[in-house]
């Protein structure tokens, strides 16, 4: 399996720089002793400060219930070299097998809460919920990034981005039109 | 300025197909006569059926009064062609500026809604304002994309990641994994 990814504290309110994007996340959790993993790609930045992302989390995923029953998560942001560990952990039901030990991965423990990090991804961000209202009705989380863990290098790694029917696109080149910003509209 | 684009009617259900990558994309909005037209990166597929997307519009934006007001707005996909159009948008005031007439773009009529449509990009999905629970407390809107028009070719458009800071990630190469997937997954 890939290695595990050596990553530095990252400020959370600048999550958006990886999660903007739009990138396919594998979401771990943890609930009265079993861990588990999901693929998800419903995800949208909602706030800097506080760090806010929302998430949605279909009920049919055993992932479900675990995370809004220890109401945490981490999101962590795979690469290309995990693509097959993607797709192989969206067929399957954490209900059945056990996805770090499946998929060879690492669970490393996380600093502000229980569930676990994916050591092979390139970031890891800590979610605590922060606004269970759209639940019921969306399956909609909010949460708060609390803690920011991201690998100093590749800058720009190569992400997965979900197009349906098993097609993902790769992120591709980087340009940058900083020179014509507004200084407010950047930082 | 660029060319127009044809579009053919696309099935509404399938709108995470350019979504859920997590696209740049320009809401276009009509209320009282006037147009407008933002750049927007915080956004989310919410449901296949009904077509939902949510989308964070921060009030601060012109476009919030008038989306807020008329319950409807065009979720436009521009590509590569337009990056530059697409930061001027952003760097720009509807209070202030026609940004049809501003940076040349043309404003089609819509067949569900009275926002109009903007020619030259990619894709148009039409929406009305499904939920506005959240709108208050998040300025996250809930919609319903009510009809959809997109380009028959490119299949795969260059579309425009935003990751803060005046840098833009540009779709990269499509990688298919169909084969791996449990046929009720696809689709």
């Amino acid at each position: 399996m890939s290695k595990q990814t050596e990553k530095r504290d990252f400020p959370v309110g600048q999550t958006r720089r990886y999660l903007e994007p739009g990138p396919i996340v594998l979401v771990s959790s943890r609930w009265q002793g079993a861990t588990n993993i999901m693929t998800l790609g419903w995800h949208t930045i909602l706030e800097f400060s506080p760090s806010l992302v929302g998430l949605m989390i279909s009920g049919g995923n055993h992932s479900f219930h675990m995370i809004r029953s220890s109401r945490e998560c981490v999101i962590n942001l795979p690469t290309t070299k995990l693509t097959d560990t993607v797709v192989g952990i969206g067929n399957t039901s954490g209900a059945e097998i056990d996805k770090f030990a499946r998929f060879g991965l690492t669970a490393e423990k996380a600093h502000e809460v229980e569930a676990p990090m994916i050591g092979e991804c390139h970031a890891s961000f800590e979610c605590r919920l922060h606004d269970d209202v759209l639940v019921d009705r969306y399956n909609f989380f909010i949460f708060e990034v609390v803690k920011a863990h991201v690998a100093a290098s590749p800058k720009h790694p190569r992400t997965l981005h979900y197009t349906g029917d098993g097609v993902f696109m790769v992120s591709g080149e980087i340009i940058s039109r900083r020179s014509l910003f507004k200084p407010e509209m950047l930082g």
